[in-house]
This record gives structure tokens, sequence and C-alpha cells, in this order.
């Protein structure tokens, strides 16, 4: 039961739901299982220098038959060598963040490859558009890991950026529920790009350890921090308390770079020191709690149906007033 | 062309719109108007004295025929003061804020007035469900003003309250567009409550200078603040600058104290000092840039419209998606 969505078009997907490229998380495994439950996988390149980026394309290629994509943080200095293995590989479809739409847009063009760009606020979407690009991801606050300056919320940035530009819109940032994309839906969006939710499944490449904690959050138990350097959310837990002390007594950019140190993402995602490593979710991993770590397929398909029950409600209440009113009349 | 929801039904009203009870906005013009234009109008106590607030009272009763309401914040010391003028004036609906649910509910209960609790956390609404409130408002971090400690976004709150309870939800916090109401309806609630596109209406009692100032943001405007104390979202000025640059070099609560001083909100607000007072609106005041000082009724109307333009595009495309596959079959 395919989708109808400007993103399922673009992509030739059967539901409007990207995976999100994950540092430690979105391996080939992930990304092959998202695309082949009917979504769009990608391949975070954020962890991954050229020669394992390509090992896990030629992975993933083997593993499903259908589109998948691959996202590249634009501050990264490898950032050119990834672009490099992406066009020899033939991915067909690449998604870029922290950096200008403008810088890679027209080179990925050239070579036949679909580009979208995660954006935190209206300006820079308004920028994605003219720059060219296929797709424009809006991410909000609530999201895990790195983070916009502004804090707009997607509740408050969905509707921004939807005024803003036409380009296809896919929402991001607390979406961990089918019925919260028919909620970003109903504000305009085509489609959503979901990370907590996959990067604790059974095929995200993340440590048990950090898989069973996040699953195991209440609301409020995820921090946005770093304000001074790069915002960040990170999951509660001894380095985050660490960041936060560090923060209160008015650390200084340079005490904040020491605390951050060398691979603290890499130690607690994914070797699983969850009290010393740094752990990035989002803020709707409270709305998981309890949950096994189950296999893609079966999130993809519960996310799915929630969506179809949430839609149906709201049908039949539209259609409950309508009928009221005839009735009055 | 009245709505149908739980909230309609409970509080006798045209639309499941609430407008919230802003100190130096929702005096009684405000609250008659929002009432007039087929919403619940709220006046917010938080600002007034228990004359003052009979006043407002008796002169809202005059100017509407609705039901209108009463926000209490809790933790005001004359609280109990402004719960005997309520009962006085038979006032029917009571707003609960920053304190226990349990606190007033029977007491209210017993003199007839339905109560409304505003919440940030699923905990805290099952607590709502305990001390048996009529309904229960969920307010999301983009809210202005006061905000909770966990800073759950309104795109995660809403779910989790949906499922923690079975109470009539109230979501709070980025609505100024009708299709938010629409997406907060998609995730289970059943109503809205709205701060800022109401109080920069022509009948808030704000100065023109606030409202002026608030309809010329742009995204990133507004930040929480105030985390050590009580977190507060802030307008960008001087004052919230001079907050910034204390909270930066980890100025202490004595500090932080100082730093607020008296009288500030009404300075920046009542007065119109945009430049020292404390400005507090929410995150959705940038979806309103560039719009004139309008009355509640014209916003109103756009509100409502926007939600059915929104719902029935949402419908039109769920027929499309059921068409396309008959047609595939």
């Amino acid at each position: 039961m395919a989708m109808l969505s400007r993103i399922t078009e673009l992509f030739e997907i059967d539901y409007p739901v990207v995976s999100g490229g994950m540092v430690w998380c979105s391996g080939w495994e992930l990304a092959a299982a998202v695309s082949n439950a009917g979504g769009l996988g990608l391949i975070g390149s954020g962890s991954m220098g050229p020669d394992d980026l390509r090992d896990n394309i030629i992975k993933c290629r083997k593993a499903t038959r259908y589109n998948f994509g691959v996202n590249v943080p634009l501050m990264r200095p490898q950032a050119p060598e990834l672009m490099e293995v992406i066009a020899e590989q033939k991915v067909p479809i690449v998604f870029t963040s922290a950096g200008s739409p403008k810088k890679w847009t027209s080179w990925l063009h050239e070579r036949g490859i679909m580009v979208a760009h995660v954006v935190s606020s209206s300006a820079f979407a308004v920028k994605c558009e003219e720059a060219g690009v296929d797709a424009v991801v809006a991410e909000g606050f609530e999201a895990g890991g790195h983070n916009g300056k502004e804090e707009t919320t997607t509740m408050c940035l969905i509707p921004a950026v939807r005024r803003a530009t036409n380009l296809p819109l896919i929402a991001a940032g607390g979406i961990a529920t089918g019925d919260a994309m028919l909620a970003v839906e109903s504000m305009g969006a085509d489609g959503v790009q979901i990370g907590t939710l996959f990067a604790l499944t059974q095929e995200s490449a993340a440590h048990e350890n950090f898989k069973r904690l996040c699953l195991n959050l209440q609301e409020g138990d995820t921090m946005l921090h770093f304000r001074k350097l790069s915002p960040t959310r990170l999951v509660k837990n001894g380095f985050q308390n660490a960041v936060q002390e560090a923060e209160n007594r008015g650390a200084s950019e340079e005490e904040l770079l020491e605390l951050i140190g060398i691979g603290k993402t890499r130690i607690g995602i994914l070797e699983g020191d969850v009290e010393n490593g740094e752990l990035e979710i989002g803020q709707a991993a409270s709305l998981l709690k309890g949950r096994e770590i189950e296999p893609v397929d079966v999130v993809m398909q519960r996310f799915v149906q929630e969506y179809y029950i949430a839609r149906k409600q709201l049908i039949n209440q539209a259609m409950e007033e309508q009928m009221s009113r005839r009735t009055l009349m």
C-alpha cells in the first residue's frame, strides 16, 4: 500500500519515510533494511572515511534492490573524498547537511545524483531553493545530535518553511510515531526524516547498551548543550552531567572543547560506554519507553499503521462534524 | 459553523480555541472578544489583585453572553483571594497552572466550576486525571513565558500526554496557524490554547510597542532563559541580552534574581519599554511577521479558515491515494 506524496514520487519509494544518516548507527545494514521496508535508507558518512563509505555502499547495494542514499555533513574535511566515492559508486541520492547547499548541489546534479539539504530555518530553506536542491529537510529543536542555533521546534519550523518555499519538504525532529507524520503533513510536509526510531532497531550499528538505555528514557532525559560551540542534544549521563556542570559555571569554549575530547560519540554509541560516552538521541525517544529492540520492518509497519489509524480518525471526525451540521439544519 | 470536539462540548463554544491567560495582555476586553468570536476567552489573573480581577470579570460578563474563564497561576500568594472572587462571581471555568492540580480542583468543583490544569509533562497529566480535572492543557517548549523544566516540545508532548490520559486534551505552544491546530488534532488533541496570536491583537491590553515588535520577529528571536530559576521564554532585547550575558558567564541564582528585579514584565509588555522590559512571547510569533495589529474576530476567522483549508487538503490527498490504488488494481 504505497503512499502518494512528492517524496515517494521523487525517490521512488513506498512510504515518505527517510532514515537519518546518524553517526555510528546508519551503516549499510540499517540503510538497506529501511529501503527494503519501503522507506529511503541513508548511509551516514559522518563517522566514515572514504574506504569505509565505499564498502558500506557496495554492501548496501547487495542487500537491497531499492533506492538508498548517503548523508554527507559538509563541514567534514573529508567531504570531497566522500563525494568522489558517492559519484564513483553511482549512489542515486545524497542528503547534505551542516554547510551551504550551494557547495555541492550542481556538482552532484551534473553526475545525475538527486540532492536533499538539511536546514533548521526558513531562511536556509530559501537558500536551498536558490541552490536548486530537489528536496529540503527541515529539522526542529527536538531532534537528537546536532541542532540549529535558533532552537525553532518542528511545530513552528514546518509551517515557516512551507510558506517560504515550494520545494518537496521533509520534516524532521520529534517524529517517532505515525500520528506525528500526519501532524507534519497537516502543516505542509511531504514526508519525514526519522532518526531516533531507527537508531534503536536491530539493524542499527549502535551498541546494545546505547539502544537499551535510549528505550528507557523519560521526558526531559535529553537536553540541548554546547550552545557556545555547536548546539547538540545529548542524553543525560555522566558525560552530559559534566557538560551541564561546566556550562552552569560559565565554562569557556576552550574548556568545553576539552570536555568533548576526541571520539566521545564512538565511545558511547558504538562501544557502549553509556556513562562516559557522548550519547545523541532525539526527545521523541521517551515515546518509545519500554519497547524492545525490534527489526526495522516491524517498526516501519507499526509506524505506517499508526499513521493510517490517525488519518482515519481525523477523516471520521470531519465527517461527523459535517453530519451534525446537516442534522441541525 | 461550529466544530465538534470534546472541548467545544465541554465549554459550550463554537471552536476548540482557548486564549491563554497572559500577564498584561488578557484583560476582560481580550477574553470577551475571544468568547464573542466563538472561542473560550480567559482573563489572566497573573497580573491582577482580587479587586482588579472582580472588575475584569464584571466587565467581561457585560461584554459577552458566552462562556469565559479565568486563569490562576497557583504559585501566586494571592491565589486563595483570587479563587474567592471567582466563586463569588460564579465564573463557570477556571484554568489553573504552576502548581498541583490537587490543590483547588475539588474546591472549585464543589462550587460548580469546571477546571482545566496546565502541564508540561505526561507525568503531571496523570496527576491531573487523578485530581479529577475536566481537561488538561499540555504546553510545549515553544510557548512564550513560563515553561517546563523538561523542555519537551509540543510535537513530542502531545502524543505522550494522549497516551498517558483519556482527559480532554488542549494543546499549547507553537500554535498560531490553523494548520498547526490540525497537526495537534492529528496527535490526539481535542483543542488548542493560544497565547501569542491573541496577545498581539487590538483587544490585548499589551502596549502597542510590544505588539509591533512581536509582529516583526524572525525565527530565533525568542530564547529560553532562567533555567536555574524557572525557565522562561523571552524576546531578544536589551534585558534579554543582559540575561544571556549573565548566564553565559555562569551567574548564580541570586544574581539572576537581581537582574529580574520587580515589575520587568509590566515595564515591557504593559508600559511598552521594549528595550529594558521583560518581553514574553512564543516562538510562533515569527510566523506572524509583517501582520498588522488586527481585531480578534478577524484573527479567529483566518485561523479557522486555515484549519479548514489544511483539513480539506489532507482529506483530498487521502482520497487521491485511494483512487490511485484502485487504478493500479
